[in-house]
């Protein structure tokens, strides 16, 4: 599928869904929107990931099949300035995908156009309405579940999640991705957004999708979220963590951080302290084990320091690690294979 | 406030929110609607609870407030059968209080009876639309904030929230209760459905209630759901926990209860290992402990049997216990103020 991407001033460092787009999704990215950067293109800002130019509006992007909104401003909100875009898109036919909080198919305007143009809209945090209670059954599926669990929010779970796929993968391993956030579900295309659902369907949401896929998979890398001891989102993390059933966790950690992100009055506990509470919680519903860690090192400049980073976490949790966005991860992925 | 309650058909014994009004709410309660006990009281019934008499329709029953709809069949879908009640309720100008799933205002019929009576429709379970995500600050309040967590779901954690209050306020302690469910909700007029939220707004709902309340009074009650190691709804029990900041923890059980309820394939820990698992994973947001426990014994049918499942409970725990239905709560009170 052709797409365009919409990230508006915000491209490339405030624009994580785009950013992972053009990284991980196997769309073919035609364009993206971005005013302040409009002549250039991708790979002047991001190395090491698929190029394309970057214009200033939808009127200037080439035929593609679908305009993805590829930023989320605080809140989650839709950004009027967009709206040209949006119905320059609607107008050639193209279909939305949009992970805002605001669902676009609720915009008069929008939706619309979008039966005038035979469009679709698809608002990825707009939870399906079949969900329900989890049965506790994720493990009879015949995949191996393994699920990214963090010291905090925005360590970076999703990117180890996937980049832990593709090593494993390139060894060879039958591995599927079951996203929970919505980058994750805009790159597979598929999935639940699991902060959406109604709170007594956290653990269901998370099942369901194993079931639908995990027969399909040798092994299946489940997206964490959030942290067990987060002030405001543990509720999510303990969802996935029970209705998962995973057999093997990861646990993913940034390197510097001593407080959780935005609740900085809170101290996070040691690296050592997360083995007990993410598997002795787990335990009643489903053994499981963190046989290994993702240290996010983005912000060490210095190879030797990210080295010695990723050395001193893996003392710490007693178990493989690895930086799998900067190293290798063959230690790790020996562990979950 | 007077009012009828609507139990066709299963009262009392699985009229669980008709008889908690019935037990704990400040409403005169003029009549029961259940066809298959008409003409009936409900001291014929249910010793130890404000009496009425038991009506076949609301047709029959005196002048009240509003009509509560008492039982909650499973899926909380409406029965049809109860079609003529509600719009008899309604065209007497009676206001409509409903914890089922399904939205009595999303209903046409009555949505316009009821704006033509000027009557209200107060769907219990319909979360307001202003919760977000928590601050983590639910203890800068003045109250000392205590909450009931449990082994397993429908073990009365409700129950001993609302008697251990009771309990609490014949001491003298100036208390207020937080309910997090439908029939809570009902009892105390007010309150945020935590089972029916947004996942990731699930400590922040509880944390606004202790905001809204928690300078009010010396002490609140927080009343717990589910359990932290519950296959479908630990979400919903991690997010209570972690929210509301509570000081001091009740564990409730009952009596017997060796597997998770609805799902027997999984066994409860047990009893000892609940304070760990509760106390570590609360201690890195909010230092706790359990420092007293609720047994339910309703069905241990011998006095003395009773008394020696709460001191088997009790020591099991290390903290005093009590069935506070059955016996006296002094000993556990004496921990909580």
């Amino acid at each position: 599928m052709n797409v365009a991407v919409l990230a508006h001033e915000k491209f490339p460092d405030r624009a994580k869904t785009a950013v992972g787009l053009l990284r991980y999704a196997d769309y073919e990215v035609e364009a993206v929107l971005d005013r302040d950067n409009a002549g250039k293109r991708v790979s002047d800002l991001v190395p090491d990931v698929q190029d394309a130019p970057i214009v200033a509006e939808m009127a200037d992007a080439p035929e593609v099949d679908a305009l993805v909104i590829g930023i989320a401003p605080i809140g989650g909100g839709f950004d009027e300035s967009w709206r040209s875009d949006v119905t320059t898109a609607l107008e050639r036919g193209c279909d939305l995908i949009s992970g805002l909080h605001y669902f676009l198919e609720d915009d008069e305007e929008f939706a619309r156009l979008a039966a005038e143009n035979d469009a679709d809209i698809w608002d990825v945090r707009n939870p399906p309405e079949d969900l329900t209670v989890a049965q506790g059954v994720a493990d009879e599926v015949d995949a191996e579940v393994i699920l990214t669990v963090g010291t905090d929010c925005s360590v970076g779970k999703m990117t180890a999640t996937l980049e832990l796929l593709e090593a494993a993968r390139e060894r060879g391993a039958d591995a599927g991705f079951i996203p929970t956030g919505q980058t994750g579900i805009m790159i597979e295309g598929w999935g639940n957004p699991i902060d959406r659902v109604v709170s007594d369907f956290t653990a269901g949401a998370v099942e369901e999708m194993i079931l639908e896929r995990g027969d399909d998979y040798d092994y299946l890398f489940v997206e964490g979220q959030g942290s067990i001891v987060h002030p405001a989102y543990s509720a999510v993390t303990c969802g996935i963590l029970h209705g998962s059933m995973a057999d093997k966790l990861v646990l993913c950690h940034e390197a510097g951080r001593e407080a959780v992100h935005g609740y900085e009055e809170f101290d996070l506990p040691p690296v050592a302290d997360y083995a007990a509470l993410y598997e002795d919680l787990a335990r009643p519903v489903h053994e499981t084990e963190i046989v290994a860690g993702a240290l996010n090192t983005k912000h060490v400049e210095d190879d030797d320091a990210a080295r010695d980073a990723v050395a001193t976490f893996a003392d710490e949790l007693d178990a493989p690690a690895t930086d799998p966005v900067r190293f290798d991860a063959d230690e790790v992925v020996d562990e979950l294979l």
